[in-house]
């Protein structure tokens, strides 16, 4: 690695976070070369990136000098999985779980390429990954809602009438970060609403309460792999796939039940990214239709899942959704027979390239 | 009423919300001279006033000029309630709530007197009122998370993977807002952080999901007294009462599982009062003690309790829970028995009040 080169990166190198540059990979599914990684060299240098090619591995993706990489392209997938290869993806951003899969480190931070450093309303560049890692290294409060939001953020606490029991929290596993500029609409919004920005700063995290569901984005997502990681699979999207852009949906509906049946805790709010291009809301449509129609469905089915007391670890959790995802969500359409088959194909895959971690139990049930 | 003396006064005449001047009261607890009123004539001199005046009746309250209000004291109290009087505090704020029960609006803000206008980060002071019509003219989705908040502040709107069938909403009942400077802390935390002010300001707004209990404080909040005004009672703190400082507590653990069964919605965020002055937290933890240690029994009570279909009124499951409190917390103190009675009786005292709003039904149970 260089010398830092600024007085931004030798703040960056001097900060305590800095230490989990060892700890962290940044996984990023790309069909582009990463010029957009420029503007977030002071902040993300110092870490190792794995780029996950999509489409056309016969392209040559260029990464700027100076950042520590691996890449895998489709050929890499299938040399890695061999037939396990077909839970992965092809053509469609969901390929990036891959990633999730063959780092070793025990966070993951994941962002798309068409995202930028934001500014706070100070005009100061938000360093994402930090407050990611704060998200991730203080405990969640899923078990009764704080006002103040956050307890564990500087100058707030827990309010009078927050039992004290609950004030040590939960391990958090997962922290969702938000956009500037572009918002994540569906296609419909889109089309409704094609000029709309947003440019609120919301500046809050907090932890999104036990039995509540929430859309989770993957543009700009950390959590934590030791924890979590097994049921951070994007799903079967894009090429010979009926949907598309309900990967991360997917990924956000199981882990949430899953932590919320083992104790962990989701966070949302900070750190934002500034989110520079809309995609094509008429490519969009078609690719999320049958997923506006069928999450009708999912939702509910989510909502009311119970995982048995047997399932304490990630593993056995998924493997038990999957099931129900077989026979409750089956007759929807045979998409879901196929998408249950490749959830538990992930967890053979994830088991073989992280043998030691499926014996894991994450934390408490209940 | 004068004419507006000021631009801002004039403004606020002109908003469409003002309209709601006739459907709106303001309920005041206090000991003292209203002074705090002055800073707040541009945005609340158009409503009327309910002052509740706690403490020695043969005491003069004095009222800034130019206001509209009616004022009740502890003999009013008695005169107008006889023995249904029992279940109004004395010498606590708590005995706001009587406030809410004579009052003949659709709508309810209620402020303490050490509150004041906040500004907003670009030095705007904050309308509070015109953000908590905001709020409960809008609807709530408390079955769903949205990530950019709440999907009706302009600028805004649900995210991808937003089901749609949820899209809107259901009615808003209660609006909470927070507080800048002083935090509202227990006794233990004001100890411990004596010097700890709330300078983060949240731009948002958020629906409480369904399912979650949250600490409610009396300090800045409004509802609609049609849809849950008879749940909105404060207990019995203060004068020969075991406890204080649970008032708002208490009726916020009502509310929300009354909201929840009946499918109404509870917002918390903007807008934000400024609050002047910490309480002693000696005395506070004089009143809080025995609320600190109960409170690890009511929350789990109230996140445990349901109420039945059959109970499609606020007052049907106000009933029921008065019914629950004496049998499930009875056996922690006699408190628990005499707040029990005493919820049966402020519902005979409200419906004696409001004679036509007993047999209204307010929504979905569910």
């Amino acid at each position: 690695m260089n010398e830092p080169a600024t007085a931004v990166e030798a703040a960056v190198a001097a900060s305590p976070l800095h230490q989990l540059k060892d700890e962290l990979d940044i996984v990023i599914p790309t069909i582009r070369n990463l010029d957009f990684l420029e503007m977030w060299r002071p902040f993300l240098q110092p870490y190792h990136l794995i780029i996950v090619q999509d489409g056309d591995p016969s392209k040559t993706i260029k990464v700027p000098n100076g950042f520590d990489y691996e890449l895998y392209n489709r050929n890499d997938i299938n040399r890695i999985l061999g037939p396990k290869a077909s839970c992965i993806s092809f053509k469609d951003s969901a390929c990036r779980c891959f990633g999730y899969m063959v780092s070793k480190k025990k966070y993951i931070f994941t962002i798309d390429d068409d995202c930028f450093v934001a500014k706070d309303p100070s005009g100061k560049a938000i360093n994402a990954l930090e407050q990611h890692i704060k998200n991730l290294l203080s405990p969640s409060t899923p078990f009764f809602f704080n006002t103040l939001y956050d307890p564990f953020a500087e100058g707030a606490d827990f309010v009078r009438g927050y039992p004290f029991s609950l004030r040590e929290g939960v391990s958090t596993a997962v922290s969702h970060g938000l956009w500037l500029n572009i918002p994540d609409y569906d296609a419909p919004t889109q089309l409704v609403k094609p000029l709309e920005r947003n440019t609120r700063f919301v500046d809050a995290v907090l932890t999104i309460p036990k039995g509540t569901l929430f859309p989770m984005c993957g543009m700009n997502l950390a959590f934590d792999r030791q924890l979590i990681g097994p049921a951070m699979y994007f799903g079967l999207m894009g090429e010979g796939q009926p949907i598309g852009r309900y990967d991360d949906m997917w990924a956000g509906w199981c882990i949430k039940v899953i932590c919320d049946h083992l104790g962990l805790g989701v966070k949302t709010g900070l750190p934002y990214i500034y989110h520079s291009k809309a995609s094509n809301p008429f490519v969009n449509l078609r690719k999320e239709y049958k997923g506006i129609y069928w999450q009708e469905d999912i939702i509910p089915f989510f909502q009311q899942v119970v995982l048995p007391k047997d399932c304490t670890t990630v593993q056995k959790c998924y493997i038990e959704l999957a099931k129900q995802v077989k026979e409750k969500l089956g007759k929807i359409d045979p998409y879901f027979d196929k998408l249950a088959d490749a959830m538990v194909t992930w967890i053979q895959a994830w088991d073989g390239l992280n043998p030691t971690s499926a014996s894991f139990s994450n934390g408490k049930t209940g």
